[in-house]
């Protein structure tokens, strides 16, 4: 494998349009109307986006909770909560759960973030009511069994450590708490060992019964799939578990927060014994509902989004000096994150950081060129339409898109967002953003010395 | 995220039917025959599989070499040459390589392994002359400058620290040198960093030259393709890097081999300070051209390929000693090899590997249940369709087959292959292969106490 991961870790919601009649995929061609939207009593939502070339279907449900919802006694909860769901229903063992999906060759899975839950299944289309069944049953019936909470545990711990085991990825952990602290947004999703032991039963119990109301759920479904077939599926689903009682209620919101984030010149070193030191070099981004984000995106991408980006090209491609450099940002209600990432063994870290340093503050001084800031509008352009054709993230994008923003913005309108992008607009978010003073977090086997020379990287 | 990594590493081809009509992707409607071969002159195979439902296309080429051609000392020369490719060509810098297809937002990459190397790009359809362009003038007119090669070295150096920082993927190579011991099969497909350090440029551009002549190459697209376009634009870019001589060359046939494994009872670790110990036990397998790697590939899957598999329900579903536990298979040319993962705390290890062996004993005895074949089947079948609807999977079975068989098995052969899988074949594949002696590799924080212990796991 040549190219390391790429841009983009839960980022602000990228895409584009390239100075052409950007294609679209077959299925599309009713374009952006293909997507509907009912709301169930209850306030539970339905979004669908209909792609009838294709044979499969993506399932998913949302929940509006993360770990950002947590106290820091009951950090972990949320994830904690995600695996439980899967162990067993009031109709379902969790080996009928899984056996049900296993045998159609779908991919059932689930995730937690900070501020949403998402529970998804990709399934052959005529399959899809089988998805609907179950992934509703997990969400609303689930039974969270005491022996089943102890058992548990073990794996989170086991995640736990092995997370500890991939400093490439702990380095994120490492630099959301070093610039947010100990916050609800600065704490692991995963939660840690202490508070995974201290969690009880009824504790996580509760948080199901507050978290998971139709209000708060957001259900999606697209690919080959009917939007009448699917909301009479899912309200049948609810039905049966006695949770559409017709309440009137509205359906939850997108969240909304107060969180500013000021760190600066701020460095965190968590030493261990590995090869490389893992590096994450940043500062506060934008948040989810910013303008500038769509000039982020652009500035993102060109920076560190691919091969032919500035930073792979001046440290690995010219200096062999990594394998590994991107950059990513993260988007949250209030606040966001701006960050380089860097793999390299210990007696390069500094050339790099000074490398990547210097481009920062020269692309905040001078923005990018007209010629860089035109290629990272056709890499997002493309790349989003090369995502349409896959199910899974119609589904994500449908689903973050209702929790985060409570609206669709059409791959059409995504499109032109960024297409109105200018070398102008990059240049002001750069000199906003990397005009900060970064902080830096490091994992790795740094000696005293080197430790006290990172202070420099950041001054 | 709740399910670990799934069932395949470089799998013997897998796939299936699960007792009712497995819907096909529209695009395929024209089944297995849109599947079309030319050779041209010089011996270089096109393939191209065509669904017009969709709007993009995956555009590859495949090598017929990979580590197990590299002597001791020329360890690491395939993947150092796959990465020397995208450093220039007498046409184009890297930058203007990777510039246009970032611009367009394709992915390209490339990947190497024991017996081929493979390179590719996803594209939208109207970008696939690029994508086709820029391949084959990297293949074919590759200047491999010696400044690169010293650049590109200090990259590689970094991927093999960053591969150590990675235990849960490193233990497989640890594994496969367990069971091949210091042979072509046996060394790692990176090399190490002595044979990376002496590695000049001249003797890699030889390598290149032997190894990349058109009879040795397959060429394949996949997606919304037209069969006589892509071999047109093919021959033109071999015919202007004069590559396509007229030789009257015929291909050259997929590759064979005379090695056996015999490894039994073998225990390999490497002390490490991580938190997880991760281990592999396991045993040799068969080879891609054996029979009966269809009922293994069955076995596998009901043995530890998702979450209702018989491993992730006794390790981590009753007794949470596991996040990530799975079985794996591995098809040379002339042999194989079967494992199971699994990562825990050292201190579960001892129960972990208890219940592997016991299970692994348990169906080499029993073999399976009906249903658990049934459900295995179902799975490999449901895959393998949802599999059929991005572009870049339908290219990668295109060339494999190729490269490895010298045909193509038709989805629906493949299906029939599996389908016809009884319980008694999986009971004979079972008796045969985890009747054998096992051996163990485990990378982790082991105390002698502990390492010594583990002759008991596979004795």
């Amino acid at each position: 494998m040549r190219h390391s991961r790429t841009a983009s870790r839960a980022t602000a919601r990228p895409t584009t349009e390239v100075g052409r009649a950007v294609p679209r995929p077959r299925g599309a061609e009713n374009g952006p109307g293909a997507v509907a939207r009912t709301v169930l009593p209850g306030g539970l939502r339905v979004l669908t986006e209909s792609v009838p070339s294709v044979r499969s279907a993506t399932f998913g449900i949302w929940a509006r909770v993360g770990s950002r919802d947590e106290t820091p006694a009951l950090n972990g909860a949320t994830h904690y909560l995600e695996h439980l769901l899967f162990k067993g229903t009031e109709r379902r063992t969790a080996l009928e759960i899984s056996s049900a999906v296993d045998a159609v060759g779908g991919e059932m899975n689930a995730f937690t973030t900070k501020e949403f839950t998402c529970y998804y299944a990709r399934v052959l289309d005529s399959d899809l009511p089988l998805a609907v069944d179950i992934v509703c049953d997990m969400l609303t019936s689930s039974v969270i069994a005491a022996e089943d909470v102890d058992a548990e545990r073990g794996v989170i711990l086991e995640e736990i450590a092995m997370t500890e085991d991939d400093p490439g990825d702990g380095v994120h952990d490492l630099f959301a708490h070093t610039l947010l602290g100990d916050s609800p947004l600065g704490r692991p999703v995963l939660g840690t060992e202490a508070t995974v032991n201290a969690l009880t039963r009824d504790r996580i119990a509760r948080f199901y019964r507050r978290h998971y109301e139709p209000a708060r759920l957001v259900v999606t479904a697209a690919g080959n799939v009917d939007h009448a077939a699917v909301v009479e599926q899912v309200g049948a689903a609810f039905e049966r578990a006695g949770a559409l009682a017709a309440t009137g209620a509205e359906p939850v919101g997108p969240r909304s927060g107060q969180r500013a984030i000021r760190a600066a010149g701020r460095v965190a070193v968590v030493g261990r014994p590995t090869e490389q030191a893992h590096a994450v070099l940043g500062m506060p981004g934008v948040s989810r509902h910013d303008e500038r984000r769509w000039a982020l995106s652009v500035l993102s991408t060109a920076l560190g989004g691919g091969m032919s980006s500035r930073l792979f090209q001046e440290v690995r491609e010219k200096r062999g000096l990594a394998y590994s450099i991107y950059t990513h940002t993260s988007g949250y209600a209030d606040c966001g994150l701006f960050g380089v990432y860097a793999g390299c063994r210990p007696d390069r870290l500094d050339d790099v950081l000074k490398i990547c340093r210097d481009q920062l503050a020269d692309v905040a001084e001078h923005g990018l060129g007209d010629d860089e800031v035109r290629r990272a509008i056709g890499q997002l352009a493309g790349s989003t339409v090369l995502g349409l054709e896959d199910t899974g993230s119609l589904m994500h994008r449908l689903g973050k898109s209702e929790v985060c923003w409570g609206s669709q913005l059409s791959v059409d309108e995504m499109l032109e967002r960024i297409t109105e992008v200018t070398p102008d607009d990059v240049r002001s978010v750069a000199r906003e953003l990397l005009g900060q003073r970064p902080s830096l977090s490091v994992i790795g086997p740094l000696n005293d010395r080197q430790t006290a020379r990172l202070s420099g990287a950041v001054a």
